[in-house]
């Protein structure tokens, strides 16, 4: 069938006041009965009206086993990108979940875009479909660390893995866009993720980064309130409000950080069931851990936001269950209802110059 | 007094078999005390001897309050890389506490070199002092991971920020070496750390040193039992022996592995002490969580290893106190004793060709 009267009919359907989430109901390992799941808690529990994307006669018998046929409204896309696929594939697909999901939102008829696909995949998508906003050099993708009581945004974990400095200072301003939303901090502080704390220390990238995140910005972009060098200890220490990287290191560096924590809890299941009396503690303490174990789970970040894009795009984690759905779309609808790229497009103007110079790196 | 006739001396007091330790009794955030205190350890109950380098008078003082005035010898040096200097201070004194030490090594007056410093000022002293060993482009910093039962060796976490392609190859024979000493592997599994499991996956410099790592070794290099890529959740899975870097993602990634287990153990401290019942639980537990904390603790990694150069140099982390200091020596005396150096250039073989192209990089 063709995609396009397929998407005529949703916009007739939408309220303009509420953000209408895409879903990409075929992306993750658990797709496509948690994503459904999910997405349907996140429209009856929680007023998102949510769009599904995904091949229609499958999606159709999900959405029917939920008892929410005539409910969840579907849309439909031919095939999907695997989750072992990569960025190229997502130019072989223009019709998969994600690639009709993003072109939801170019049309105005949805205002976010969820997807727990290969973050790859969905990156390539969502750059094709959705463009960069013109200020911005390249997207990044945003997490919320769970740091206690202070959260602090760690942006790019993997969006551009090989960014120059202009890129980061970007970054920088992504951040502040996104903290000043997701946190409700007003002048965010920005750090630099790097080796050494002084100015000085680092690779090439980052010495030239902190240069010209320590200098006045550029073109009429807003101010950064920018705090210096931080190290990889310092990630989870909640001094900062935004902690700026390159995709690779970001990536790798949350990666380690949430199979650190796993190890930790582990190690210490392990040391508090060794012995009868260890047995015992382990029950008087059972409420607290396990109330530290759900915020501390990957699952409660709510998911990763893909900035600078001209559309708000959440990727899930792609081992993502129901719940982890859900808490994505809410920060979705979240993120459209504060109009982040609006507010990212205050803090970058176009800078015609820099535009033309970079577009083609 | 000249530098030369204070260590001629020393020649004559080492046995050939025994490997001397040089210690940088000024470097560290707890020097002199704790350094002088863990290196006393090291050789009272350990039987290594030990070689302090630092201002002779204050030297002296320390020792004599230890009471071990002419059991511990010193070797005067004239100054000492301050803690927050860099790279660049190392070039200005060579008469610093590592500067000496390394001497010490390159005259044959120690087998190696212990240094709680900064990374960066020892990383470039050694190399001005030590020199690379002929096949090596440049050195890698090796820790092991605390994971279990396995351990596994990281490298590089912070000599060479920005190397080329062909460097993480040699970190990967650097760190095989390393593991067949250290852990007792006969033929250690290598990994490279990245972002994406699939062999496509990375950054320019991991995609190119993933082809590099699958194909042959080069020059009759010998040869690597490579496993492909992994991301920073895999750091603490104890399924690779040698995980191969750039020092500026392993840095951030040991780093960030440190913080988020110390965050970890700081949560489940708080959760356990919340209420009367969990203090109870964390009374009957505590043995388990001591020595499971003991295991964890950046303490006992003995410090980190810098491959690659012609002598041994262990750097322990900057807040060491004196058990890190003497497992800092311990891990010294072992791999000189072991012949590391000797075992890297069996595995790296001079290759005349390569080593005129990349000298000068």
């Amino acid at each position: 069938m063709g995609g396009d009267d397929a998407l005529s009919v949703v916009a007739a359907l939408t309220p303009a006041t509420t953000p209408v989430v895409a879903v990409d109901a075929f992306g993750g390992d658990h797709a496509p009965a948690e994503i459904v799941t999910g997405a349907l808690t996140a429209q009856r529990e929680h007023g998102i009206p949510v769009l599904l994307t995904g091949p229609a006669p499958r999606l159709r018998s999900v959405v029917a086993n939920l008892g929410a046929t005539g409910e969840l409204r579907i849309v439909p896309a031919e095939d999907n990108i695997a989750m072992d696929e990569g960025a190229l594939a997502s130019l072989r697909r223009p019709r998969s979940g994600v690639a009709v999901a993003c072109q939801l939102v170019r049309r105005g008829d949805a205002a976010a875009v969820v997807s727990a696909g290969s973050t790859g995949g969905v990156v390539a998508t969502a750059r094709l479909r959705l463009r960069s906003l013109p200020g911005v050099l390249r997207p990044g993708l945003a997490v919320v660390l769970p740091t206690s009581p202070n959260r602090t945004v760690l942006i790019d974990v993997g969006a551009t893995a090989d960014p120059k400095p202009e890129m980061l200072v970007q970054f920088g301003q992504l951040g502040v866009a996104y903290a000043q939303l997701a946190l409700g901090v007003a002048a965010p502080k920005v750090g630099l993720l790097t080796i050494g704390a002084e100015p000085g220390k680092g690779n090439k990238l980052t010495r030239r980064a902190h240069e010209l995140l320590a200098a006045d910005q550029p073109h009429g972009a807003l101010p950064l309130n920018f705090a210096g060098n931080v190290e990889g200890g310092d990630l989870l220490a909640g001094e900062l409000d935004v902690i700026v990287s390159d995709g690779f290191t970001g990536n790798v560096a949350l990666k380690t950080l949430e199979g650190s924590i796993r190890f930790a809890f582990g190690e210490v299941r392990g040391a508090v069931t060794a012995t009868r009396a260890a047995r015992v503690g382990a029950f008087l303490q059972r409420n607290g851990l396990r109330e530290l174990r759900r915020r501390l789970d990957a699952e409660s970040y709510g998911g990763a936001a893909l900035l600078g894009l001209g559309g708000t795009v959440v990727i899930a984690h792609g081992a993502s269950k129901a719940p982890a759905i859900t808490a994505a779309c809410r920060l979705a609808a979240d993120l459209a209802l504060g109009q982040i790229t609006e507010k990212i497009n205050e803090r970058l103007p176009v800078a015609r110059d820099r535009h033309r110079i970079f577009r083609g790196v």
